[in-house]
């Protein structure tokens, strides 16, 4: 067994099934060693985003984590961005990147370049094994790392039972020439901690005192078991629960109690948390800016309230822990279930801000995976617009790099074939990593791409505003405008092989979605939104 | 003036006006400066890695370093991958990129990364101001360090006098909202050193005694004057002349001394090199192998050739240490001049490997830019091919970092408004950077990109032989074809606001290349290749 068969066998051992590639020379040995374990799906991804964009959203939907194989250092600079967002999701993605046989390291050939350190920009582990008899160990390893909650910055996440870190793998081509030793069985995580009796009669105490208390939940909380725990909270004891802007798995939709996510403006949470005396971190962090504004605090949490930090946002069970304090403060209580799916009729009218929110909500099929990317056009209508839709699992911007949607959608369809995903991508960020689209299209994934074309980077021209700045001239336009000339998004979505039709006003929205719904295979949706 | 304006009026002042720009929240005070300074030409980007290759383009053509403008740690990973390909070419960048405010770093908040480290794995240079009094300083000082010479890893590089190295000005918003001091004026840059006459001598010895000497001649050696001073030395001498597989830059055509180029592969190099004593460097490096293979070596210098550094590669002045030996040893001999371009008639048969390459030959105007990333399909016949066409440069793929195309064809485009540009470009490496199409379009750029549509990563499949892993099964050839679906580049371009058309002929191909070069602004014709 050479030293690339060895890792594919260590990551089969352990249930890693899945690599999203996009190899090189360095990498050869582990595409040949594809050939002989089917087991393993590898995915080509055109671009080193779409395959860490789409480990993601394999991972989030999975419970567990897919492999990446990136080829050296440029390989890996193209994926940074999405591990980025995976990382602020802590999504575990295990990426095994090649590097030059050990040799040739100090000839500083053309693609030669500093991988460990562009590696550290965003993984928690990084390891090179030595040789090839450590490649096993050293790829499990990286496993039990993604996995583990015990790894610094890696919390609890685990909806479907995982926690998640960034391992990178780095493999030096000469070692997978050489005869490895056998495949390494799993190596545990460290399970994940809970909290103390104490800490749970504190914040009881806490909520069903007198004074106004929130709840701020992130993580594992945000599954269907959390939030019904949370809405016990409330019902009880009046205590409110929020979780982050954009996080990065939450279910929502009829039969799920409802949960606020904190606005994305800072003015908005300072109206939300107005009155708030105390917020409970539960798995959470507290609420930040994401940007800072001249003379404005960064911290969100208004000056009187007090921070109380109920369940660190790493490595605790954060579901057991909200079990545990609603069954002390509501014994007796349910949640409350939202009704029965019903949306008032959408009137048919040209496409813009807001009624397009409508449509998807009144037409979400059950089940389905939402992958949010639609910033500007969604920050205050879609949460709303969808809030009785059908049950439904939304994943969010969680890093703010934007180009994650497309590859998201393809990792989570992977992840989920039987469950619908619908794709809510803001066209400016669509682009960079359209050929997320081709990978759909080669896997016949289910995703259905609703591309928000408001013809601009909407967000950026009530930023200048917010810093400062002043209104845009025509230079600072020409930054802002993504006319001259116009994206056609279904030519470029027919030209990667996944079928495109253009929707002006609503009920062309609704008809074009229903069909995409109903016919296997990705499509898209161009949506031409007016200036609101 | 704001710490937003000192810079802007900085770069202005040392003539950096163009600024390759895909912007965030804490870049606004830039773009707000952008209205206010119209002499800076603000260049819209629709990914980093297309403003990171289009500012590597420009430079290689005009001389002198453009700006990018990039967002974050995410907006600087995005652009890594052709700041590694630029750092090869030795080209001078100066990014600009945009960071938190001081206050908001330590809030961790969700855009926040390490750029200083990730900045590191590309750039020779990288500062952040620490106040916004000396923003002024650090941005000339960036710009000095991009044109020096004296910078470590930054050699001579002067076709059009300039020198380059990459220099990466980290700014913290909360500088550019401050007031600021005036902007700053040039610092030079070291001058280039010129070699000692003792090493004319030494080296005029060699060349004219008895055994077989070539040199490699890389950077400003391999424009007009240096390859003339080449081509005088080998006709009175022997001494052959090679270049680099891929230079940054090379004077080709008409008109100018032929040079051969080293292959790709290291059984071509053993051959080109077989029976030279000694290897003159003439600013470039030993060639080495891109990659390692079983039991070959990564050094391509036959075991019996001397190699003698006669001009180091980096801080020297190639083109006088050249023609110093070329009135050295030939000072009577004057250097070959390719006569008029004549071409054979090509037959109209389907494209294949080898004949589109004669097509561009016959038909390339004068003083194209030729942007080479056709890779494998370019790589035994481009060069013949266009051996005695129209005098023109070609543009390489120095860093194998592939998604350098389109990009460095935008870049050289805005360098040289008055030139054609032709992209050659491989499919598969197109998709990496492919909306630098629409900045191509938004710009109205004489680019004519010819897609060399193979469909699939070629060169992986003859490297997964080289490694020693035999032939592809399905699970390896589902890595490298780009079928299934067919990408239809043709509506990838038309989407993207570039016009478009179809080649499956020769014929086909010499018309639409004609009509494209005939009429202004971007188009793309996809050349549809037949398996040889």
């Amino acid at each position: 067994m050479n030293g690339a068969e060895t890792p594919l066998r260590t990551l089969l051992n352990i249930g890693v099934d899945v690599c999203f590639a996009n190899p090189g020379t360095s990498e050869m040995q582990f595409v040949a060693a594809l050939d002989r374990h089917p087991a393993m799906r590898g995915v080509l991804c055109l671009f080193e985003g779409v395959a860490t964009g789409a480990a993601d959203g394999y991972a989030r939907m999975a419970g567990r984590p897919a492999a990446t194989l990136l080829h050296l250092g440029p390989g890996l600079a193209n994926g940074l961005a999405n591990l980025h967002n995976a990382r602020r999701a802590h999504t575990p993605v295990v990426n095994v990147v090649g590097d030059h046989a050990r040799s040739h390291k100090e000839l500083d050939s053309p693609l030669e370049s500093d991988i460990d350190a562009a590696a550290a920009t965003v993984s928690h582990w990084v390891r090179r094994p030595q040789t090839a008899a450590h490649i096993g160990r050293d790829t499990a390893a990286a496993v039990a790392a993604a996995m583990s909650a015990g790894v610094p910055g890696a919390p609890d996440r685990s909806h479907t039972g995982t926690s998640g870190a960034i391992s990178t793998l780095i493999v030096a081509a000469d070692l997978s020439w050489e005869e490895s030793a056998p495949p390494v069985p799993h190596l545990s995580a460290p399970p994940r901690r809970c909290v103390t009796r104490a800490d749970v009669e504190t914040t009881a105490a806490l909520v069903a005192g007198a004074e106004h208390v929130a709840l701020l939940i992130d993580g594992a909380g945000l599954g269907e078991r959390g939030l019904q725990a949370a809405d016990r909270i409330r019902k009880a004891t009046g205590t409110a629960a929020f979780c982050p802007t954009w996080p990065a798995r939450l279910r929502r939709g009829v039969g799920v109690p409802a949960i606020q996510s904190l606005g994305y403006r800072a003015e908005t949470v300072n109206q939300q948390l107005a009155g708030i005396k105390h917020l409970v971190l539960v798995g959470a962090r507290e609420p930040v800016a994401s940007f800072a504004y001249p003379g404005r605090p960064g911290l969100l949490t208004p000056p009187g309230t007090r921070v109380h930090r109920f369940v660190p946002d790493e490595g605790f069970d954060v579901i057991d822990a909200l079990s545990e304090l609603a069954d002390t403060v509501a014994p007796d209580t349910l949640a409350v279930l939202p009704a029965q799916d019903t949306h008032p009729p959408v009137a048919d009218e040209p496409l813009r801000t807001g009624n397009w929110a409508k449509v998807i909500g009144a037409l979400l099929p059950p089940e389905a995976i939402v992958v949010d990317e639609s910033i500007t056009e969604g920050m205050n209508t879609l949460f709303s617009a969808t809030a009785n839709a059908a049950p439904h699992d939304v994943l969010g911007l969680t890093g703010l790099a934007i180009g994650q949607g497309i590859p998201v959608a393809a990792g989570a369809a992977i992840a989920c074939p039987e469950r619908p995903v619908v794709c809510l991508q803001a066209d400016g960020s669509a682009l960079y990593t359209i050929s997320g689209l081709w990978t759909q299209a080669r896997e016949k994934l289910d995703v259905t791409t609703v591309i928000l074309n408001n013809r601009s980077y909407a967000i950026l021209r009530a930023e200048l505003d917010r810093v400062g700045a002043g209104q845009a001239g025509p230079a600072a336009n020409a930054l802002f405008d993504l006319g001259r000339p116009d994206i056609d998004f279904t030519a470029v979505a027919t030209g990667m092989g996944v079928p495109a039709t253009r929707a002006a006003s609503t009920a062309e929205l609704a008809e074009q979605f229903s069909t995409a719904l109903a016919t296997p295979g990705p499509h898209l949706i161009e949506a031409i939104l007016q200036p609101a």
